[in-house]
């Protein structure tokens, strides 16, 4: 199923030449004022075309709201929005139907489809259909914001290039609002051209390059969450591995805290301003699956875009036979800087479907 | 929810030192025949007590099934087994109450549950809760066998000792059944020693030691998995995760593929015996969340255990100050060795869910 | 949550008076072929306009398909679709905010989102919210039919005025077909006129009239359902209460079987042409929540249009005294005849959800 | 699925004759208090063996509660129950797997678990499987109750015998206390007697009757429920279709309902000691699938118990040919009495899942 969450439910629809994509979120309370312009802000962070790090199309993805707002308002009923197809160039694509792009979904959809896939631009795997995703985040996080629960991501490397990382015991709420806002999201803003350089550089080799993006969450009450299967962490992940190109999730001090003990991998308690909080935040502010009233601190890999214009080694599927491909059309040589808004609206939902 | 899936439905009960602990398994078919006895040797695999590297308690865990079985053939129904509880000592928690253990749930659970969660053991928390978890795995991976698909597990890393990887590309049968049924399960055996050295050494400082695990899943058609939420990374994320001490999970080359160029990290396909394949396996078998036919390789990275003799420094919830505490009680140093079949089970879980 | 399903999700947006209404399909099979002529003969089977029974508004409702199909066969991915709200008058519903209508959602939807729900036309609530579950049921009827399994719906009476009830033990391919292309759906068609009097009298005299819906689904296989809360009648239920005025379904001999005997309500199994069959149908087609093959038979009770004419007593909410009302606006005298198609797209969910 | 709820989520296992039966009740708040003799009085009503109605088999049924109870008070963690199966006489039923009762799940579950279903007293359909559920419902109602909503339900009639049915306007909380706790539960208790005559004429007879059994829900708040699927008629009608041998469900007027004008069927709102109310009820307390306050009541009709000692025609399943069979063993010949306190529990998960 295309959809997220048990409480609030996100269903995402489209493929990317098709009429449209778009997005129904169920279970939203009535009487929540968004600011639609800061929706469009969060979309405009994911849009391509703003600079050369993206692909030159340019999407215009307005998302027209078809349900569940009245004068800005949330009215109960599903949210339902539209993003119409335009400005895309489908005979790019003709020849993918018998040579599978290596490292896309182009064999697999294939064989599970039995070829009745919509082909074209990824069909309902592209990337592109991470907006309806961002606008859904947009929304939720508005709400989450009402009760000072605050997200935002920044890029943590690309490639060789690092960024540095959140310090996870103290987060304060102008990084936050910064981070979240920007278009190319750093910490540490002086590392911006070393990592623009690194991803001209694979551009310029007709080659991509992946990254690390770490997300925070704060203002985030203890209580969130739960045992087993209810854990923060497997609700997290699942929503941030539903975007394209995530392959690793990993929490506070993650595939790190292997390597600890637990006298070092244990986050001493204190009080604090008659409040229990960590010294320490290994667990990046999950205990049991539940938020400890820490930041949340998680990162997700990136891996590099699979379409470059390289020459690769592929097959034919009609003739079954060795064949070669380079892959033409409009590509990202990296995703990572516009992937940080998708990663921040997927830990908006599967948050907010625990919280709310 | 204590449960995961929505095809075939696990859902656990069960608190450490309650009257029992126990799973019911919907949504299995009727007429599968199940090995009790290989049921049996899988939990034996996650049982503690069987050497230094565990727990001296003796838990029996003898699994009763109590319904959904007969004459060891499914019949349609619900398959339900329980646990009984023996050998706890709940003494050893008494002061647990008010003095929160550091990256234990204790304190989260106390709040989310305002003190009336089952503290003894760690209640609905406790680790001995992945053993219903087992019971369920080893019974759906033998219907997977049937069909082909094995699933098998190996300890990676402990602290700084590491095991090979999987070689992505080529994982025979024989491996599979080596490891799958191993106490202490590697690939490479002669660094069993210096990884049980590691954990002793641990054991000997009061203190514990995490590590990885590596699983693979080979036999698995192509097109199991789809787009978005319905990928095979988050299912299996989601499934990982439940598993008490999880802090990341990663599929393929995972984070190292963040480093990568595209060139570097798509696989590229060839045709072999008629087949399609991929040359390397950078990921992990899935792509766009769909299995390709490959192995599916996937590392989850398991904290050092929190209960350590070593003092600590915690708070006092009933006074709100300051404190120390010593975990006393009968502690592993390091479970990863007994997780390794509950990571085994959680992917069973999650595939079967998938693939049914 | 406004969607139905667990292996095939419907999911239904839109507000009457707001940008649109819509459906989303998610699990449909990639690869079968759909006939829009056929979709759009359902849909106008439940549009207003065509007759005196119906209100005089002239919907164009013709659904946008905007993923989902290329060129007329499924893709696999979620199935949208989209039908523009026009000709509209919200100006008639503009004192129902504070004076709720009998009958109605005005009262309870105005406490459950405090205020803010969408009250023009009904918002969410509307029986035009019907028109997408048309469109979803007239897809998958289609792909039931490949499979033989047909269904129909007649109108078993309006107020006092009734048509034949089904032979539940022999339904002819020849009588489905025409019942389910019908605009005014009866087995005995010499009962129309009777029953266009009866709604006539009732829109004459500023009322409104209810009836019964006997629906009937040949052609299932047996073994379609299950046990406690699996079972078909459950699950049937669950789409057809979704409709907006049903307010009882039963399956078979239904409250009938309640005044009977079990020698009297026992259907007795024969086999005939080598198959097992049942002599009478009281079970309605089904045993243990299970189909056994015979036709399934149920009936759903629709209460009389609330919108009416005539002078109602009702409450003014911003005063809290008591009130008058007289609905003004273009209203169904009796929604029976358009309501068909509306039950049998709702069993055709609830059925192809087990079945598929 | 042999489960129902999305947010309070009930699991039930166990087949008749195996090790037991049981429930598993995820989601239920922690800190509750639930008094265990008040369980032990609802399943004392659906136990059999009290009395010439029900058969003479003497089920203890005693409930062990495994794990979510601590000192009587829930801890958050999944509430687990198990009933021993003892007093089984499995003999009965041995020439059932060739020859399906009339009016069994015998011949559907044969054909779709391919024989492999436990067949003995019904396997997974018995009746029996209605004790975990009164459980389930008598631990929810209590903390219903704690809110003021109460729950009973009493039986409207017995083959060709009725009661009164409930005013639906105004039902006092002594009435609803005296129904909840009887065994023979009806609102005018002088037709006992000749409903009890009704019972042992069919029982002479070695026969069996069928009957209505009427629920109320009082106190429940303005607002639980919603519209489309997620209301409450169908949220209700699923859970009480869970019920073996219930054939129809219907709210307020039900079919009844389909016989009047809107001018009779609309409930007309009234203010009443500052409340709104309405005059009378024919909507069963529901209005767009949300409670409007007022009583909600509902009528769910039981066909008579299929095991009858009269010879009835079957199929002989091995040989394909046409057969007889007398049901021997001890059966109800009326379930209706025992089937209150179901219904009852079947409203009270309903109620609780849209509600907590």
């Amino acid at each position: 199923m295309s959809s997220f969450g048990e409480n609030t439910r996100l269903t995402i629809f489209g493929e990317s030449h098709g009429e449209g994509i778009g997005a129904v979120l169920d279970g939203v309370p009535a009487g929540c004022r968004i600011d639609m312009d800061r929706v469009y802000a969060q979309m405009a962070r994911r849009a391509p075309g703003k600079d050369k790090t993206a692909t030159p199309r340019l999407e215009k993805d307005v998302p027209r709201v078809l349900s569940g707002m009245l004068d800005g308002v949330t009215t109960g009923a599903p949210i339902a929005c539209l993003i119409e197809n335009t400005n895309t160039r489908s005979g790019d694509y003709a020849n993918l139907l018998e040579k599978p792009r290596p490292g896309h979904s182009d064999y697999t959809a294939f064989v599970k489809y039995g070829g009745n896939n919509d082909i074209r631009g990824g069909g309902h795997f592209s990337g592109r259909l991470t907006a309806p995703l961002v606008f859904a985040g947009a929304v939720l996080r508005q709400i989450l914001e009402t009760e000072g629960i605050k997200i935002a991501a920044h890029i943590e490397s690309i490639g060789g290039v690092s960024d540095e990382r959140f310090n996870p015991v103290c987060i304060g709420d102008e990084l936050m609002e910064r981070l979240s806002g920007s278009a190319f999201s750093l910490i540490n803003t002086s590392v911006e051209e070393k990592m623009r350089a690194e991803v001209e550089s694979a551009r310029a080799d007709g080659d991509s390059v992946g990254g690390v993006i770490e997300c925070a969450v704060t203002g985030l009450p203890v209580g969130i969450g739960g045992p087993l299967f209810d854990g923060l962490e497997g609700q997290i992940a699942k929503a941030v591995f539903g975007i394209p190109a995530v392959k690793g999730v990993e929490f506070g001090a993650g595939f790190g805290s292997a390597k600890l003990r637990g006298s070092q991998n244990n986050d001493p308690f204190a009080v604090k301003d008659e409040t229990v909080v960590t010294e320490t935040n290994n667990c990046g502010g999950i205990l049991g699956g539940i938020s400890n009233g820490m930041p949340l601190v998680f990162r997700a890999a990136i891996k590099p875009t699979p379409s470059i214009a390289k020459e690769q080694k592929t097959v034919n599927l009609t003739s079954a036979t060795d064949d070669l491909l380079a892959v033409r059309g409009r590509h990202d040589p990296c995703i990572v800087p516009r992937a940080v808004s998708v990663v921040e609206a997927a830990a908006a939902i599967a948050i907010f479907d625990l919280w709310c």
